[in-house]
């Protein structure tokens, strides 16, 4: 009873060996992580068109609600970059930034979003994320970080621009740049600046000044914390708002408020599509992360339960006036290498939030937004990495035209068409693939019991017996193929009296592969040829004995394919 | 130059060589064919909800552009019952049965239909019909088979009802039953039970009179003509049209018309899906018969050129006043049994169908419908067939629930829902079953060079060393699942230091799975664990060899499991 409440409860299991070393590690990565996000959630929450509170909002009760049903140790869930754009784009259609409505729509995304990961999580379907490969999530991630960084341009130079893919945002920041506001874009591209060094040139210089690699890390991390109050201090001090700087302004000094989301059918209905593919970047982003943490610690990550941790991490968000949210990358690896050793860690991190949001807004009052503009612009860049191309070119055609479709689509229409078609090509291409299987003919290598491709190696035929070993297990898309295949070959040499299929890599036979056989068999039979199997596996003939096949057939099965040719050879020479 | 040509003109090829024997063979089948499609014709196309004439018209041209494209020497081409059924359900949104838009719309459907076949054997695209796996076929058809028929009862009572499915049908046939026309009744029911007993009773009854199978066969199948002649006599002769017994009436005696479809965009969009299911159900419909007939007699069916053919007979049908047509079962079956050698059987039976369309009209106008709706039920029943739920039942569940679905939507929804849901459904089932393949533990059968399953074989292995053969190529959708599969077993076994993958049954690792390996060997890494690979095919090497996995990879390549395992203990032992 108690491992099975822990397996859906996992805090129950590190909960119980909670003591004061974990405790004094938890509160070191806490406190990092806190100033860390501080800024970081104020970003996102721009990014995703809500005014800037909803951010550390979104950093609290979900990070919470994560700690009790997660299986990470390390992660760290809030507002992440691509989600928060993911958020933008769909909700564009449904409200004007900045209404109520646009905010209430938020809560519902991520209520849906919640709902659903909790469902994927209880009917235990995270396999579907699977289906977004490798390449194609790269390739996502790298047109969504152009699409970030080209839409946060506009808060740099302190003009309007306008638009949900690059062409939109392109020809929007083109007209309107005439309109630039110099003493923003000052402040914008001096922060964009000075947080690429921080990120380049500090580290290496806190390294060769003798820091160690963690401490140097730590600090370059906070460089966005640095900027942040350079800037504010600038902005109040010569009184910049005046002269047309845009700040971020009043936040409420608040905890995360209870909120509702709306349950209107038509909004839920626009929300489906959006938030299904939401849930599932964001399931995939998370649980990359917590892997890979866990392995550093030979940890155990659970995918269907980290589902439910990140859709009880969503619901929570939409209910205290949050939006979108999973595990993010960045605060995830700093939160791992600050010592978090425990979700605890998490909690306090939350703590540190709510005594933000509680306390320290009036102090974010002159913040400008060029500053947060640049600390998104200077963070997803490092997302951005065109090599995804370059390797899928060099090892396969059909993964880098996946990965082109979807950074094509998503820099050109949008995020939600871009992973839609980078998902359905890369499935069409590997039905095609296995559709057409590879099929040899083999003969036997002189002196040994081996058969391989007559093509590639010197072997012995028998002009009355065709044999071919098909490189695939055989299912409907490639059971037309395999008739014809063996059908051509057939009706091309008058000779051939004897088929024999060598199966040794074939893991299935679905009905529609049996009957493709059957019809195999009786045309065979037609032309007077006989059909026989060999090497056979196991539970494949456990299958085919089910059905009427193997009494059908005109031939035999053989345990080898050197029997069957044997026996096969003896035939012929009888006859 | 000839040879490439004759590729996509086949009548080039067995219009050479023909002879005064196959002209004999061919007139023969043509006359049997003719007499056999006459009442067929018209029945389906009242199916489709056109006037009777346009079933004669969807005969003639098509046959012969199919003559001049198609590969198969049998095919007989028109229109079928399931692709009539689909034609009467695409066009019930768009206009009403019976008006002029009506009949443009069946002609748009078709020449749409055309140019999507045409398309897909131009570009070589036949392979995407292979997705409709054979039990969703066999289900789908029953299916049809049964709202075919339910949907013609209304002319066999003489009521009116509606629908396009069993539910919509049967519940207006209900509604309507107490309308009943019984004269109508009597005819459409004597003519069924007439039509069932020439089917099941008349044939052994032949035979026993010592008529060969063949012969009896014929006339059997002349018993549609029998019922059309018999029927319409008595109708004439009491003057039973105006009693209220509803007839074909007037049919214009004319050779098929020159029609010209519509091309405005929106009807196009909306019968872009229907055209596209008729187009697939047609082809795969066409081709196993072609490709049934074709093995009979040792020749080759290309299925690239068969869309060819059956795309020029589509357009054909849509400018000569007809509807979407394909290669039908019984005409075609009839005509390989009555001797048909070449496709010039077809174009006589086009110019047979030409005579009756010119001549013969007038000798219909007092033929009840009853009698043709008594062809098409008794006609369509023989396609039911529900033993494909027990087969599939018995064999696989998968396939058993895309059969199911497919047939319980066909029934509750429409045609459309049903072949599409089977569709998604055998796609999604196969793509889940081959995302978590069987992954077998391995170990060395004592005193070979073996290695089985722990689980079934009595094996020796060391504690040191985890070694896993993956039953299926490793792709993005089970990418992952390799991942955790192999993190699991080693984050719950802290004494394995070595992990070998078997790659035996491995045929293809894209660029998700390199990644995912490329994971899996810094995870394990991280665990000091080292990854080795045992028994890569060729191939796979190539395309490994063109990255930098293997220069990243913790342990080493081997050629033979055996080797590997070696290799490894003689290292565990020395540290």
């Amino acid at each position: 009873m108690s491992a099975y409440l822990s397996r859906f409860l996992p805090i129950l299991s590190w909960g119980r060996s909670y003591n004061a070393r974990s405790f004094g590690n938890d509160m070191v990565a806490a406190v990092i992580v806190t100033i860390m996000l501080i800024p970081q959630s104020l970003a996102y929450a721009l990014l995703a068109g809500l005014p800037p509170e909803a951010g550390l909002y979104a950093s609290i009760a979900p990070i919470i609600l994560y700690a009790v049903f997660g299986t990470s140790r390390a992660l760290a869930v809030g507002p992440v970059a691509v989600v928060s754009l993911m958020t933008a784009a769909a909700l564009a259609n449904i409200a004007e930034q900045g209404t109520m409505g646009y905010a209430v729509a938020a809560l519902s995304l991520a209520a849906l979003s919640g709902v659903m990961l909790l469902a994927l999580g209880v009917f235990r379907l995270g396999f579907i994320a699977n289906f977004l490969s490798h390449p194609v999530i790269a390739g996502f991630i790298t047109a969504s970080g152009i699409i970030i960084a080209a839409s946060q341009l506009k808060h740099v130079l302190g003009i309007n621009a306008e638009g949900h893919n690059l062409l939109e945002i392109g020809g929007s920041l083109i007209t309107h740049l005439t309109q630039i506001h110099w003493i923003t874009a000052l402040i914008g591209v001096s922060a964009t600046a000075f947080l690429f060094w921080v990120r380049k040139g500090l580290k290496p210089l806190l390294r060769r000044m003798g820091l160690g690699a963690g401490a140097a890390d730590v600090i370059a991390k906070a460089g966005p914390v640095a900027a942040v109050v350079a800037t504010t201090l600038a902005v109040w001090g010569l009184d910049l708002a005046a002269r047309g700087v845009k700040i971020v302004g009043d936040v409420p000094q608040s905890l995360p408020p209870l909120t509702l989301p709306s349950f209107s059918p038509e909004l839920l209905g626009q929300l489906l599509l959006p938030a299904f593919l939401i849930s599932i970047i964001g399931f995939v982003e998370s649980i990359s992360v917590a892997q890979t943490l866990a392995a550093k610690k030979r940890q155990r990550i659970d995918p269907d339960q980290e589902l439910i941790g990140l859709g009880a991490a969503n619901i929570a968000a939409s209910l205290t006036g949050g939006f979108p949210v999973t595990g993010g990358f960045s605060r995830s690896v700093v939160n791992f290498d600050a010592g978090a050793e425990t979700p605890a860690a998490g909690a306090f991190t939350a703590v540190g939030l709510a005594i933000a949001a509680v306390a320290l807004t009036p102090l974010i009052f002159f913040l400008p937004k060029a500053t947060l503009a640049a600390t998104i612009i200077v963070a997803v860049l490092s997302l951005v990495d065109f090599s995804i191309l370059k390797r899928s070119w060099a090892y396969s055609k059909a993964d880098f035209s996946a990965v082109l479709a979807t950074i094509l689509l998503t820099l050109g229409v949008g995020v939600e068409a871009g992973v839609s078609a980078g998902v359905a090509l890369s499935v069409l291409l590997h039905l095609y693939k296995s559709s057409r299987p590879h099929i040899a003919e083999v003969g036997l290598v002189p002196g040994t019991e081996h058969f391989r491709n007559v093509l590639r190696h010197k072997v012995q035929t028998d002009p009355h017996v065709l044999t071919l070993r098909v490189d695939e297990s055989l299912y409907f898309a490639n059971a037309r193929f395999l008739e014809d295949s063996i059908h051509d070959r057939v009706a091309a040499n008058k000779n051939i009296r004897h088929v024999i299929l060598q199966c040794t890599a074939i893991n299935e036979i679905d009905l529609s592969a049996l009957e493709s056989l059957e019809a195999i068999n009786n045309r065979l039979a037609e032309m007077d040829v006989k059909l026989h199997l060999s090497e056979v596996k196991g539970p494949v003939m456990d299958r085919l004995q089910r059905s009427h096949f193997l009494d059908q057939l005109t031939g035999k099965v053989f345990l080898t394919q050197f029997e069957a040719a044997g026996a096969v050879r003896a035939y012929t020479a009888a006859v």
